[in-house]
C-alpha cells in the first residue's frame, strides 16, 4: 500500500502536522496538509502544507525564504497527525511564526494570562516585504 | 477576558493539543481539548483532554495511571493550536501511546514505507488490566 494511503486524512481530506526543529527540540509551528502537501514535501524535502485560510498549497518560506528542511517524517499510532523533524532555514535563530518569532507557540499561559514570552526576532514588514 | 474566551474553538469547540515532554522535548502525544478539558487541565495540572471516539472527557492516565503533569500551557499565534509541556508519569521511561510506546509517532517514513522505530516499553494489555 502507498505510504499515503495510510494516512487517514480527516472529513476536509486534511492531516494535522507539527513542525519540530531537529537540533533544538522546539516545536516551532503546527499546520495541516492535504494529500498533495504530503507528497510535495516528500518528494522536495521541504515542508509544503495546505493553507485553510487561502485554500491553496503552501510551500512553507515561499515568500519569507524561511524554508523547513525535513529530515523525518513521522505518524501518529492512529495514522492521522504527522510530526515533522525540520531545519528551520533563512534566519539565525530560525524564524518559523509570521509575527517574526522562532516558534509559533510563544504565549504562555501565566495567572491564567495568555503572556508572550518570546522576542520578535525580526520585523514580519521585513520578512514579507520581498514579496511586493 | 478569560484565557479560556481567547481560544479560538473549532467548529466542533475543540482545539489541538501537541504534548511535548519537558525534559526531553519529545513530542509524545496529540489529541484535542474542548473548553471544559482545558480548564481541567488548568485546574488540576494534569493533561485532560477530549476523546472524539469516545465523546468524553478523558483525563489521562485515568486507566493506565501514566498521568500527565502539565508544567507549561502554550498558545499560538493563531490563538487555536495548544502546546503542553507536561512530565509523563506511571513508568519510566515514560509511556504516552497506548500501544505502551514512550511516544505515539513512532512510526518513521523510510523509502517510502512507514517503519516502527520504537520499542513497546510494556505490553498493553498490562497497562490496561488494572481497570478491569
Amino acid at each position: 500500500m502507498n505510504s499515503l494511503d495510510q494516512v487517514k486524512w480527516d472529513r476536509d481530506g486534511l492531516v494535522p502536522v507539527i513542525a519540530q526543529e531537529r537540533d533544538s527540540g522546539d516545536v516551532v509551528m503546527f499546520a495541516w496538509m492535504n494529500r498533495e502537501a504530503l507528497a510535495l514535501t516528500i518528494e522536495k524535502g521541504q515542508a509544503v502544507y495546505w493553507s485553510r485560510s487561502r485554500a491553496r498549497l503552501w510551500h512553507k518560506g515561499e515568500e519569507s525564504g524561511h524554508v523547513q528542511q525535513v529530515h523525518e517524517i513521522r505518524l501518529d499510532c492512529d495514522n492521522d497527525v504527522v510530526l515533522l523533524k525540520i531545519t528551520q532555514h533563512g534566519h539565525q535563530p530560525g524564524i518559523a511564526c509570521h509575527t517574526g518569532r522562532h516558534s509559533c507557540f510563544y504565549q504562555r499561559l501565566e495567572n491564567g494570562v495568555w503572556q508572550s514570552v518570546e522576542p520578535v526576532l525580526k520585523d514580519p514588514a521585513s520578512i514579507y516585504a520581498q514579496q511586493a
